[in-house]
């Protein structure tokens, strides 16, 4: 027994508190890992839940990642390549047998195999495709020829579909007979002779009903059909605003081609809200904790030359005072004050504004309304911050008149804030570019350039 | 018909594209309640899903949302209240009758009524709380003990669980038979004699079973039980990990007390990744777009005024410099540059840290790793824009040392970034203190006074 350490293989005490694989967890398999004790691995790891022992992948140095899969060999639930971290599956990818990733692509769920799928380059895909039994080949190509998130990649192609003649025995029987049948499923669609879905019934009102009712009497009519190429956040949208638990995909002619459950639907949730974080944090792209410091420095690069643009484009405003602030230094020093707070109040503007374009709470109706308020909002703020910051300004500098420069400069910077820092997303939208990323670009050399140019302007003209 | 606009009463076509209640919708409701149309205006509104006539009730003017209500009357889906923006509902719930908000207390599930009845004064609660009939009323009082934000707050307390040894027609019967099921349920619990959840039967899996086989052939085990203390941002983290349905919720003796299922989770993952985004964005409990100019301004106040401390810290630094930039001002053309490159890097830096320590994907186990990765891409870029700003400035001022200073300036200040942009967060994290919220106050005027400092530091021993 020497090579197992006094870790417990209980998978629940394996947890920090109640979530991820904790520290010393992952040094115990890295020990195992290390004498090459393939067996005490395998015995810690594979009681494990799928999303855990991705987790503690993740958590694995490079190379022993490999040594881990290797370890697992045929025991590793696919699912794990499903829940790794994007960068982490593209770097295993080439590490694993084809005969081992076309077992997985036949086992997983249509979406998760199409996932894997994606992530190979053109060869291997065509290799491990042909590995792949027809049935699950053909719905992997499918799927594969709808564009990147779209209702087609993120449905489900297994799903339970009845006339509405049927009796609630019948459906029953045919769910005790079929073999076939989805993994999953919350409930079942309801279809007329064209294969149209018409309506759906949720499982459990199927379980509270007798045999011989008929289905047409319970279910409820389908008010949401989704097309094929429809946004996945669109189709979030409507699982959230709706409450749905699953949903019927259409092709062009109507026809019954998919399912969307709220399982898939959480996900894209997240992920979504996640972009629009990682947008506003000018780290849009970047896919993980996990990418190389070469992919990440390289993300990471576009977003500061732009604001380095910006930056250099403020200084301009600054360099036609120069004149001026050679005369004064005291508005060298207080200058980056009022640009600041324009810049902070326009985020806070601008954070709002995003988030309610992307959960469509500001909509045409309230576009007005919405402007106005922040506008006001703006003045507000720009007062009480005038007045407090030209009291220390003018006591600081001994100069009343700096004072009311400063001042009057903050009311000006985040009346502007409040303007540009909704009517700029706003506008963005109309014009089809993500406010997320765009905005940002645009209101920071706003807030800056007026910041700069109201205060050392007025000063220019009040104070020399 | 004079009083009927020319919008066809179908809900699909009213929505402007798949969403929400366009604003011809809005106007034609509008007019119609201006001329005191009310049975124009039920026509037109009471086709709607809840959520729709919860978005037009969140679109009108403050008046008209009363106006609204009061022609729609009894028919009101008590839904909609649940639906309408938090601000919107403080705004409603004086207006409502008492027995109207008791009936809406009594048909929503418990979590819905007691989200209402949290939202009444004191006294007011008393008064509704008295006219619910004795089960809803004790339902939503137990859960009012519960602190705000907890598992025993979410849960459902209507449930199904029955015994191991039950077959699968008992349940069916079961089912049948009992008038007060659950709304709506996606699977069963199975308990012990002592009421303690040992395991879970999806609904899929009884319809497909056949009614002789015993309940505990088909369970699965269940892997998670939630505590009723357990905060909602963790039993969202378990149900996304997991790929969860539903999940029993025990009391302190491990006995079955609820259930909480994928769509009370759903709304706690938005509710939280735009938590995080608002904190990061600086407007940390603003509630919705519909709070007041009021309101709004106090929110945002805080943060400015906080922003406005740490501005005047960076400022001192310049003040300790006014000599030096005295006799060179393109110093102080420069020096903003500085800052706000360190500035967005650390955004960069710390956006991602944010986000990953929120997903359990940042822990303890490769927190170094990633600080050195961080630090490691601040310093390239820092390389690649020292090159380039150390070019432009030496060019522009005509200046060769300047621009080596600057870029000296550029490369300390981005590894600064890259550095303090993790170690931040995960300090803030250890202490207990939200991330989102806590590390950009600390990070911003690191970078501003490590960037002024370092540039106008240099400068002064360098040029001057």
């Amino acid at each position: 027994m020497s090579e197992q350490p006094a870790t417990s293989p209980d998978p629940q005490s394996q947890l920090d508190d109640i979530h991820a694989v904790n520290p010393d967890f992952v040094r115990d398999v890295r020990t195992l890992l290390d004498r090459e004790a393939a067996d005490g691995v395998r015995r810690l790891v594979l009681p494990l839940h799928a999303a855990d022992i991705a987790d503690l992948v993740d958590l694995l140095p490079r190379d022993e990642r490999t040594t881990l899969l290797d370890c697992l060999g045929d025991d590793l639930d696919p699912e794990v390549l499903t829940e790794v971290e994007e960068s982490v599956l593209v770097d295993l990818l080439p590490e694993l047998a084809p005969s081992a990733l076309a077992r997985a692509v036949t086992e997983l769920d249509t979406d998760d195999g199409v996932y894997l799928v994606d992530h190979l380059d053109e060869d291997r895909r065509e290799e491990i495709l042909r590995a792949v039994p027809a049935p699950d080949r053909t719905a992997v190509q499918e799927a594969l020829d709808f564009p990147e998130d779209s209702a087609g990649r993120l449905m489900q192609r297994d799903f339970i579909a009845v006339p509405a003649y049927w009796t609630v025995g019948q459906v029953i029987d045919y769910c005790r007979d079929t073999a076939d049948l989805p993994d999953e499923f919350y409930g079942i669609f309801v279809i007329d002779p064209r294969y149209r879905p018409i309506g759906h019934v949720p499982l459990n009102r199927i379980l509270r009903t007798r045999r011989p009712v008929v289905v047409r009497q319970i279910m409820e009519e389908e008010a949401q059909l989704i097309p094929l190429e429809m946004d996945q956040e669109e189709v979030a949208f409507l699982f959230q605003q709706y409450d749905l638990a699953s949903a019927p995909v259409v092709d062009e002619y109507g026809r019954l081609a998919g399912a969307i459950t709220f399982d898939d639907v959480a996900d894209v949730i997240e992920e979504e809200a996640e972009e629009d974080l990682l947008r506003l944090g000018g780290v849009a792209g970047e896919s993980d904790l996990y990418a190389t410091v070469m992919r990440t420095t390289r993300t990471r690069f576009t977003w500061l030359l732009v604001n380095l643009g910006t930056a250099i484009a403020a200084s301009l405003v600054i360099a036609l005072f120069d004149a001026t602030i050679d005369r004064l230094v005291a508005l060298a020093i207080l200058m980056p004050i009022v640009a600041s707070m324009g810049g902070n109040a326009g985020t806070q503007t601008l954070t709002v504004a995003v988030r309610a374009l992307a959960t469509h709470e500001l909509t045409a109706t309230n576009a007005m309304r919405i402007v106005v308020k922040e506008v006001l909002v703006g003045g507000l703020n720009g007062i009480l911050f005038a007045v407090l910051m030209g009291l220390i300004a003018a006591l600081w500098f001994g100069d009343p008149m700096l004072g009311g420069v400063i001042a009057a400069a903050m009311v000006i910077n985040l009346l502007v804030a409040g303007l540009f820092g909704t009517l700029i997303p706003l506008g963005c939208q109309r014009l089809g570019v993500d406010p997320a990323i765009a905005a940002s670009v645009f209101l920071t050399p706003v807030t800056d350039v007026i910041g700069f140019f109201a205060f050392l302007g007025l000063a220019a003209l009040v104070l020399i």
